[in-house]
């Protein structure tokens, strides 16, 4: 296995690929290309968190998969904690590049850095799946749908092939953020904790606590589902208190429409944030959850049938 | 993740630990110690499988485990490959560290190392299991029986405490060298290519091509089976036909016998040298088979009850 760590921007250090990439061996792949799986970790855009990070990785790689992680641009920085977020203890002014659609232009820059190394890794750069979580899952659908876009090759420079994924995993995945803000005023007055921390999000994301419906709607993967949107595998807990169930839902809905590839799983109960829901990703006993950790397995015979390993003969 | 390569002897460059360490995260881990699971892939002793060693060593690291391989001492060196045993291809003399127990050496050697790093590495080194596959079962359950030892107290110069593994994970391991001479004495005349490989092997192990019965006893980890010998998991496929399933079986009675907790599973179908049997260590597509897939899964919850990867909370 090779490790190596590759700066996004050259002139910023917040911003990097993690790379774990597999050795050629006369015994198993024989020089044969591997397919690729880029891990977003979650963390409300304020943090990227090591739980939805390397060990998420190490688990593809254990596949046969290329495995990657990016640290994409965050308001309060690699470092921090959600712990963090209250605006007591948050540094304040936040990272300016967290504004959507800065973490947007770090990842098409970085499926553009993979493509450019993949002879080197013996890697397919038709076969990139990204798989995000959360925060991270908003920003994999969001790729998702506008890696056509202009802007995007506007801003990077490349042509926007480059910048296709072959498909997605979104876990508990943020799809649809005027929806949720229509929650939060639903829950207005009862979860101080949850509204307080969306109107952090929205600062990370939007710089204003409460922004208008369209900046809410321009940054919503969900309503610009189109034909050339990857097929996606969506898992989600029923329970989830933080990004409700009903974001993967119509995530599904939308893609099944277009008539797109799609698989859902929801899982009956468990917390926000679970992640691979084993010891392996476990800060507290409560995000061990045996039933939801067949998420892993499912999306891996996802991935075996859109990505697949194969052996050299 | 720290990738590490540490040589077992000062001197010699064919024998070293590949060292797959989780880095401390204080979302995560938050400083606990990890268990570890040191795999030994097999190859006859002539050589040393890529496929038995990093993929699964991976696998592993996925679920938490600090991870390690362990090339030992082989006959034609570790970049020789099976197609290269015949007396023909095969670089001759071999090496003469690869003989019985010069390879229990480096193992035994190879745990002290570990221990020694385990403040710095956050390994508890009470938790340290073993998973060889065919030849490298044998090392791993040679270990298992012998590490109270006084022959490798007096070769490493070590307490034997610093020997123990807590538990070994064996793949259609070797375990009753005199038996196998016996099976190759029943097919003598009926399968050429098995009776040369056991010769080359008999070469490797024992410097002879066929060893007497009490050099070959001697070298048979089922019957030395004890009181200190650390639980095990097994798995075979029923039809392998270059390490019979007697092998396991007898060691799972030898187990069961002396009453050290024991797991055994056999699969119907299958040849020898599956190692994960899916994609990520086929070379061939009959290496790839779905029901014996299920040996890892079976396997992780034996280790998770042995030795857990614990959360921090």
């Amino acid at each position: 296995m090779l490790l190596e760590k590759i700066n996004v921007w050259p002139d910023r250090e917040d911003v990097f690929l993690q790379a774990y990439i597999q050795e050629d061996s006369s015994q198993i792949s024989k020089g044969r290309r591997r397919p690729a799986v880029l891990v977003l970790p979650g963390g409300a855009y304020l943090f990227t968190s090591d739980r939805e990070a390397e060990p998420v990785a190490l688990r593809f790689a254990g596949l046969g998969y290329h495995a990657f992680v990016l640290r994409y641009s965050v308001f309060f920085g690699q470092g921090a904690r959600s712990d963090n977020w209250s605006a007591a203890s948050g540094p304040a002014p936040g990272n300016p590049h967290a504004a959507y659609p800065g973490p947007l232009f770090d990842l098409a820059k970085a499926m553009l850095i993979i493509r450019e190394q993949a002879d080197r890794w013996l890697l397919d750069p038709e076969q990139i799946a990204l798989c995000g979580f959360s925060a991270g899952g908003h920003l994999a659908a969001s790729l998702g749908v506008h890696w056509t876009d202009g802007f995007l090759k506007d801003h990077i420079q490349a042509d926007n092939r480059f910048f296709r994924p072959a498909a997605m995993i979104l876990g508990y995945p943020l799809t649809d953020c005027l929806n949720l803000s229509k929650e939060a005023e639903r829950i207005k007055g009862k979860d101080i904790t949850l509204i307080e921390y969306w109107h952090v999000f929205n600062l990370a994301v939007f710089h204003q606590p409460e922004p208008p419906d369209q900046v809410l709607a321009d940054a919503s993967p969900v309503l610009f589902v189109n034909q050339d949107t990857p097929p996606a595998f969506l898992w989600h807990t029923a329970t989830d208190g933080l990004v409700p169930v009903a974001q993967s839902l119509d995530m599904a809905a939308a893609m099944s429409k277009m008539g797109i590839p799609c698989e859902l799983h929801v899982f009956e109960n468990g917390p926000h944030g679970l992640s691979l829901a084993d010891a392996a990703t476990a800060e507290t006993p409560d995000q061990i959850n045996e039933p939801a950790q067949a998420w892993f397995a499912l999306a891996r015979n996802w991935l075996n049938r859109h990505l697949p390993v194969l052996p050299a003969e």
